[in-house]
Parts: C-alpha cells; sequence; structure tokens
C-alpha cells in the first residue's frame, strides 16, 4: 500500500502554484494520497534575517525566478502572471484553507486561489477574491467566518511551528514520513518515495 | 544544427559536482556542444552580503542540500563524501580549468577535480591534489605553471565580471543564447532548447 505525501505550500510563493496545480493528480497516478499543510513563509524568512521575498530581496535571483516561472508555465500550458503587489499576502487565504480541509475542500480552494492569482491577476488578500474562490470551490457560505476564530488563527500558527520543527525553509516542501523534498523540481522524486512505502 | 551550452561552474559547487558528471554525455546524446567555463561564486555571494555558502549561513537549508545530495548521488550511481572544510578553496582549481582549456582538456581535468574533492575526501586546494588531477586528465607538467601567470589570473577575473553580466548569481548555471537556466535540475531543459536551435 502506497503512502501519504504532506504538501506545504504557502499561496505567495510562485513555485507552490506549479505544484498545487499538477500534485493530485500526479499522486493519485501512484496510488499516493496528499496531505495539504498550508503554511506561512513571512516569520520563517524573518528567522534567517529577510525582510521580503528572497526574489525581492536578490535582484538577480528575481529576475531569474519570473523567466524560469514563465518558461515552466508555457510548457506545462499554465497561464502566469506576475502579481503585482508581490509577494501577495497570503494570510487570510491560509486560514480560509485550514477551514476548508475541515469540509475536506482543500485541494479545490487551494487551486481557485493560485488560479485567482496567477491566472486572472486578482489580489488574493482581497475577501471579495476569496469569496469567489470559496464559491468555486463548493464551500457554504457560513464557513468562511471560521477563519476569523480563534481557533483557526491558533491553528495556522500551529502549521508554522509544525514547519520549522520538520526543517522547512521555503515552498513548495513536501515530506514523506521523514524525508523532506524542497521545490516543484523534487514532486516526482517525492511521490515516487512515497509510491515504495 | 544544434547549438552550444554553456556550463558555467565552481568547484566548489555541491551541484555542479552533478553537473560536470554528466553534462557531455548528455549534451552530445542531442547533438549539443560544451562550452565549459569555470568562475568563482565567492565574489558573486560577497556582493549580496553573504560572507560563506549560503548552505552555511542557512542552517535548514544546509542540512537539507546534504540530504538531497546524498539521495541525488544515490539515484545516480555517484559517490559522495561531504567535504570538509566546506566550501573548498577552488581558486587555483579554477585557474588550471582556463589553462587545460587552452590545451582542450578542461573537461577530464574538471571531473577528475570534481571527483577528488567528492568521491576520494581530497582537499582541492592542495597543490599535489590538482597534480594528480592534471596528470589524471593527461595534461603535460610542464603547462601547470600557466596557473600562476597574470594572463591566467585576468581570465579568472574576467570570468567573473562576464558571470555577473550575465545574471549569475549560483551554480552550476547554463547560459543558451539569451536564455539563463540555474542549477542542475534545470540541465536536461537547457539542453532541449540547445538542442532546437
Amino acid at each position: 500500500m502506497a503512502g501519504t505525501i504532506q504538501f506545504w505550500f504557502e499561496f505567495a510563493s510562485t513555485y507552490s502554484y506549479l505544484s498545487a496545480m499538477r500534485i493530485e493528480e500526479a499522486a493519485h497516478r501512484h496510488g499516493v494520497s496528499v496531505q495539504w499543510e498550508p503554511f506561512l513563509l513571512g516569520p520563517i524568512f524573518a528567522a534567517q534575517g529577510w525582510t521580503s521575498s528572497p526574489f525581492n530581496l536578490y535582484a538577480a535571483k528575481g529576475r531569474y525566478m519570473w523567466r524560469d516561472m514563465e518558461r515552466l508555465c508555457a510548457l506545462r500550458g499554465l497561464p502566469f502572471f506576475r502579481p503585482d503587489p508581490f509577494p501577495q499576502n497570503g494570510l487570510s487565504a491560509a486560514r480560509l484553507a485550514l477551514v476548508a480541509r475541515r469540509a475536506g475542500r482543500i485541494a479545490p480552494f487551494t487551486r481557485a486561489v493560485f488560479s485567482a492569482q496567477f491566472a486572472d491577476r486578482e489580489n488574493i488578500s482581497e475577501p471579495k477574491v476569496l469569496a469567489a474562490c470559496w464559491d468555486r470551490a463548493g464551500l457554504p457560505s457560513d464557513m468562511m467566518d471560521q477563519a476569523r476564530h480563534e481557533e483557526t488563527k491558533a491553528e495556522l500558527f500551529a502549521q508554522g511551528e509544525r514547519a520549522v520543527h520538520l526543517g522547512l525553509f521555503g515552498a513548495p516542501s513536501f515530506i514523506v514520513q521523514d524525508e523532506l523534498f524542497w521545490g516543484d523540481d523534487r514532486l516526482d522524486q517525492a511521490i515516487a518515495c512515497a509510491a515504495s512505502l
């Protein structure tokens, strides 16, 4: 019986978009199940002394990332627009994702948010954008309020603590048992690892 | 007619080892020729405010890199030992590589140096280690002295200026016409790009 892959993603992360759009199909093809784990990179970057995305702080690396994303999205037939501002504030989206997870709808909600950001050029910190994603994921509108509950806030904070404990330093990251894989480039290797369990 | 891929590598770079050991076979399979371009990352990192390898400065990223290298080398049947110290000082090796390039032997010399470092646990800043690599690459020993000539020193300095001009921020990097590809993970994409020219 194949295992499970934990998919740690941050809504503002460009390479998390790549993985979010393909992980379920790729994993299920190998009998692997996916556990969606939203978290915030901000506190992890801040602990490293970074005040913004490394793609903003290191200009050459940032220029390269935008071109790399353009090429990869073209190869995969994915739309790609550069978010403005970048990085976007993914706090509300991450809290909503945890609520959607309780309802078993985190995958479609997450894909809707990434598509809003990178395909439709929406700002994912805006309530009306998130409400549209919520709706698109087939979630009942009266559940949205749970994102503001203390319990949900605490759950997202705990995700951040788990991420640090797991040794995460970027997104997307994948955990298969005790193995950490970093980046969309390692998704297939991580799935193969889970499939071999 | 397929094109050329420029292979920019740094001797202290773990992921450059991965590419150095496979680039010629992979490129030639697609009719692509390889231009070997040694350079030093130190000045590029220093310009970003880094006093050492990012794998030393950012502990979680460093821990991950060593495990990632272990897994990748195991998959590829490559030996892998963690160099001590890390990063190694690749200055002499890089100058020698430029001399070896004049003699048309940069590829075997470079592979010999990477193998000495990562397979045989040698310190590649030591003259006797480099002399053995020189010999293994079939180079005449009386040419080694050229590495200390002002012309060679200036040539390596110019490599660094070219690297900055090309927007390089890490190694290995690949240039195909105006396209930059970063990391061993992009080698196949870079070769496909060159093959399509």
